[in-house]
């Protein structure tokens, strides 16, 4: 389906203008005239072939040289965009010299050329999208720091629970993200395909392994998928990671509960009819990629089961899939990005809802308060009848126990107080707050 | 992503020109504006709105008039394209008409505009995904009436089992593209989307339902995505169907197989550097697209659960989805048409490949003709006796029971002719072909 | 893997025991004794084998007699459970009649016994999930019926859109159940496979059709897996369907929204800690069940290019699966109807939250009822600042409207009552009502 | 759907006895009720709780205690079996220790109870996993040793490309076995989940931090679901490289190739009406797996975007999915042993095989090798003219280049022995062979 662009109807919903540059056709195109280039070179310096073929060939590796349509006319026939570019390479080195030509892709295959041009441009988007990983990442450590004493209440199954800290919310939403970043960093690597028409570089004799070693390659792994299949996990992982924040966000967003909202911008997320309304334009967009990728990573494992030497339609079905993923996983992450680094956060609303239940979630912390004067057993029986004499007559927890003996030594106030009952929520949030510096720090070793 | 184009470098594998028209971003964008007209024209017809302005609206509702990217890039804001393009169109009616403006879009809203035009687009690209499905079938019930009586072998787990025909081996291909081609039709309607911002038409009063009637519109169906759904499944069932039979092919194409060919052109499906290959190119490429199309038919359910009056993602996640669905499946269909219709098939080596266990495939048929004279009994150890000599000897089956005087009576040569123990495969063919006529015959009915 | 059941750790949550029983190993093993019994007693008619083998045979057919560890046990090695299944019914036979053992399963193979079982309690388990849904639906049938002036909030992205009704979602809930509950009924039949070892029925010679008649056959589909798919694709989207309204409905249990519950029984939905909890535990469960079947349904496609006449893992893939898939239906279909049949809906809770925005989401209304004496625009205009100042100073845009001149006129009481302004709903509903009793009346001719 | 089991008509071929019983609720069980317990010890040995009641309960912490159907029964309406275990458990140490009672799941919640037993057990199975992986590796390098030097085909899209050997062939095989085996290894750790009831553990005050620094446990991961998704992506790959070693063994069993076979065996591999079928059972089983894997991945990623502290329902899909994921790897690893070590390899057919295109395969080594006289434009016009008459005239290329005078001086014997045609084919198996080795060595620190 040729490049992937942000250019059309849906706009940078699903892609953005850098990543579909990264995956364009002319860069994988140029990464695959790269691979031969190198080759050649590789290939004279280890006495392959003469040193001055090389310098023509690689001189011939500029993808501004060759006709992207064309290359795509003849892949129809030829199955793969490989045969017709090296077919078309080597008729542009004949032109400068007919002697060259013979030592264009010198012992290499259609797949060594396709699969290390499709690496290289992995390689560069992946780092773009840790690039934006980085940026939401320090997005998130700032909000986690500056509200690490911003109670809100803790929602298990959708129900209030107990109280929390929106500090402690965007620390868990960072935790994922930090751990995905490093794995990224990892799968990511650009890797040499080089193994000739079956793995075994047979047409280069004994200069197999120098050639291989003077290319950087290791050994083929033409219907070995685990590379592919692994990059294709991460950003599986990182696009759930992340729709879990931007669903999360979605429904803090609800009307009825209004804690946090993306960033507003002229001409954003309104309604075409409702004036009022401020949709999760990003959050959507977020959700939505998240929905598409797990669908392409179980493509990545079902075509893994590639036929002996060159797999019959396994390996041609990653071709798109993994840029479609690479594209999807940096668009989500530039959303995460704008989302993360506007977000307002209403802490008075937060604290608010903290009280919807009227003060039932803070029955467990009177309940251990009592234990001591009532005993546990009565302290329990005690607050059970005060919860449910609460909601019947529809009143604040604290009001009834301000009028029960029972509760009379009891520090209504502070009990009550969601901001002292956030049990362990710093401590969890410097231990991710000190991963995440850690992981910043070794930036440069990328 | 906007749209899919067979322009790039992989050209024609995974899509193609004809349908990625069909799907443009242009087509869809037409397919959108066609609503608005349509809804304009029929809000007159009812009374909501004059006459005139639903005829200066009509006359504005032209694609050339409005700038893709720019759509596009108000959309990244607003979080789909139907709000740009309503803001679009109406300043263009507002430059011929101010008050004509007012009734755009009148009292539709976004996803009305979206899910009509993707409906009208896919019903079309399905129109085409079932014409070329009726050239492959007519293909395959020529292939299965002119091999009624051309004997191969059956194989099951890849192993030979017993003699089938090549002709039954195409109504077994056909059956299922014929049964896919049906559910299809039933499938691609294209239907209008027409509730209003929350489903109710509350806008247009007590002509809500006339309005909905003259437009031809059914109940609004925002969150309820069984149709969506429904085409996605038979997409996805039909690529499966293509994909086994391309899958058979490239096994049939197998060098030590050989039995039936991919149909050869200048360029196609050479190695790049083995002159001796002859690829199944078009057989790979819809391998891989049926590796492709499980996960996007599993994201289209998985997008599914569509919170209350408009889901947060899962929506948006069917834009490209569908397309891709609808492109793939296109592509497949018309390399199988290609495929099909040049067929190479080698009859004499579907003879030969019969021989290759020397007999040992007719030896349950001897058994039976044995029984008789022998007893069921008798025969059947009489036969594991002779199977294991012609093992052990590598003679065939039939030299073995020559020499033998209890197979004296028997005709041989008869018995072991695969041609003669076809058993129902020609009232099997005719039954498929059969039906076949029918649904062809149905085509008027469209 | 054997028998799904409820009777481990998670209980009920994802089986149920009728459904478990249906699909029970014990139920296939005897299915597809069916198949060996009925397809003698074909054979038996059509006399191919004698009548008394083949009531033998049949008597044979019991799974009583037959122990299923031992079967297993020996598929192990052979491959599925046909194979072990026919030799110990043939060994049974031969000890009541030695002569009727050579007629066991004549001139079928593996796959007609294991595919024709499987389609049986496929049958069974289908029937009994549409038992559920139009207990479902009738459930929602009368919630749509009794709700269909209670107005509730229309949510678009999770925001305030316009008003509804409770009736108007619960239709929209029912609509699309009743579609799956119809496209499935058609999907479900029971069908027979017969097709011997190569799907020739060789070994029946001329009499294979009439045997294959007298089953009640139709073609073999050894490898033409459609049906099954599309039996699977039907499961996927009822799941869908059930998850949305899951999902709704976990939604309206929101703390924050608190409009709709599960039904209360003792000792359901509690927390473990949080005694005022009230989770939504059937929504939760089918939220999961649904999130679980897309991946199934994707594995049904991917496993369906099956090689020649018969698949290499392709077809052995599908066993299991389902019976995972109808087991889930069944389990979310019960869930459901459990749900919907207890749900407990606070119209009074609706009508406060419409008030949420103070007047915002009336808007609209007011604007079109402006327009007679300001003119659109300048009403438009109007309204704007009023919402403005409605929302800059926190109070009911009723208030702002009832100071200002320009709104003399108007019957604010009546223009900010939702429940007067939800335009088609109740036609919208009556269309649902009136699909429903047209299937409803169906019931008969299932 | 609770244990999977091997006891089923399915037998073992997609689950074993081994397997089973890590994966049993049983174990299960248990593995929640040690969490309870070392959570007690943990508290006790912080001072939370008294030591007395720490005993007590670590003591009743006995699988066999409980009744795995009723803590089943009562999940059904629960929502997870947590909630029961922590009642029965509490109710069976209150009968020992009425104050204990108190301090049974002292501070959790259901999700610390349910991830780290589910944790253990997966862990467990990840390590039988490793085991058989080691076992298949160990048969892997073996066969990649001894068949160094037997020449085979190399396929590539399944038609004859150059020679290989069927050394390099297992080496290709094993070392994505290395990498998943290395890989799981990693992902496969047991965790500890403690969070408390809002995941800010604020029921232990501050001692929060010693109890989960005594018990072990890092900071909460309620909705942060990297880790058993990155186990369920492990799985995924690791079945996909086993689905391609066993497709790839169907593929050489065929009639046709005839080159490898698994290991024979009483009751294994019949038909159950073809006697001579050798059927490819084990790989079948295993490709079935890896069919049915990718689906499953996709579930835990899907599932992940888990609402606020605890999701509603993609938690729950996890928890029978990994354990059939965990299985089903299980019962593939376990498959691939067994066929490995018995693996039957025909090297005398490879051999023959290799001559199947009559010398095609060498021309393009003889073309290299007439370049140094002819040229090499001119050494690839007289190939190509020598190809054409060797296929038209159905004769050996080399008896056609015996008589030419242009091949005077070359030795074609040598030229034709693939054996001399491996290229860097043993420097590749060495590499693995010593990755192989390093990975062996380091058994003792898993």
């Amino acid at each position: 389906m040729s490049s992937f662009s942000a250019d059309g109807l849906t706009g940078g919903l699903f892609a953005d203008a850098a990543m579909a540059d990264i995956l364009s056709d002319r860069r994988w195109l140029q990464a695959m005239l790269d691979f031969e280039s190198a080759l050649a070179l590789a290939e004279a310096k280890v006495g392959v072939i003469p040193k001055g073929a090389a310098e023509v060939i690689a001189a011939c590796c500029d993808a501004a040289f060759y006709d992207i349509a064309e290359i795509g006319r003849r892949t129809t026939l030829a199955g793969n965009p490989a045969i017709p570019l090296v077919a078309m390479l080597t008729a542009t080195v004949k032109e400068r010299d007919p002697a060259a030509a013979e030592f264009v892709h010198y012992g290499a295959t259609s797949q060594d050329v396709i699969d290390t041009g499709l690496s290289a441009i992995a390689a560069a988007a992946t780092a773009l999208v840790v690039d934006r990983l980085r940026a939401s990442s320090a997005a998130l450590a700032g909000l986690a720091a500056r509200h690490r004493a911003t109670p809100m209440i803790g929602r298990t199954l959708l129900q209030h629970a107990l109280p929390t800290s929106f500090g402690l919310k965007c620390a868990n939403w960072l935790d994922p993200l930090l751990e995905c970043q490093e794995r990224l960093r990892g799968a990511g690597d650009a890797t040499i395909q080089f193994g000739g028409a079956a793995g075994t570089l047979a047409a280069l004799g004994d200069l197999a392994i120098p050639v291989s070693e003077a290319l950087g390659a290791d050994i083929p792994r033409h219907t070995a998928r685990v590379r592919p299949q692994a990059l294709a996990c991460e950003l599986g992982m990182l696009c759930a990671a992340l729709g879990k924040i931007a669903r999360d966000i979605a429904l803090l967003m609800q009307t009825e509960v209004a804690e946090a909202f993306e960033p507003t911008a002229p001409g954003k997320g309104g309604s075409s009819t409702l004036p009022h309304k401020r949709n999760p334009v990003q959050s959507v967009a977020i959700v939505a990629i998240a929905a598409r990728t797990p669908g392409l990573v179980a493509t990545m494992l079902s075509a893994g089961l590639q036929e002996h030497e060159r797999g019959v339609g396994g390996w041609h079905a990653e071709w798109e899939v993994m840029r479609e993923l690479l594209t999807l996983a940096g668009a989500a992450a530039l959303h995460m990005q704008a989302l993360l680094e506007g977000l307002e956060v209403d802490a008075g609303r937060m604290r608010a809802n903290l009280e919807l239940t009227q003060g039932l979630v803070m029955a467990e912390r009177v309940t251990f308060a009592l234990a001591p004067s009532l005993g546990k057993a009565r302290a329990k029986a005690f607050m059970e009848a005060a919860c449910r004499r609460a909601v019947a007559e529809k009143r604040h927890l604290r009001a009834i126990l301000a009028e029960a003996p029972e509760a009379n030594g009891l520090d209504l106030e502070m009990l009550f107080d969601p901001a002292t009952y956030l049990g362990a929520s710093e401590a969890l949030i410097d231990r991710v707050l000190a991963a995440y510096k850690t992981i910043q720090a070794s930036r440069g070793t990328v």
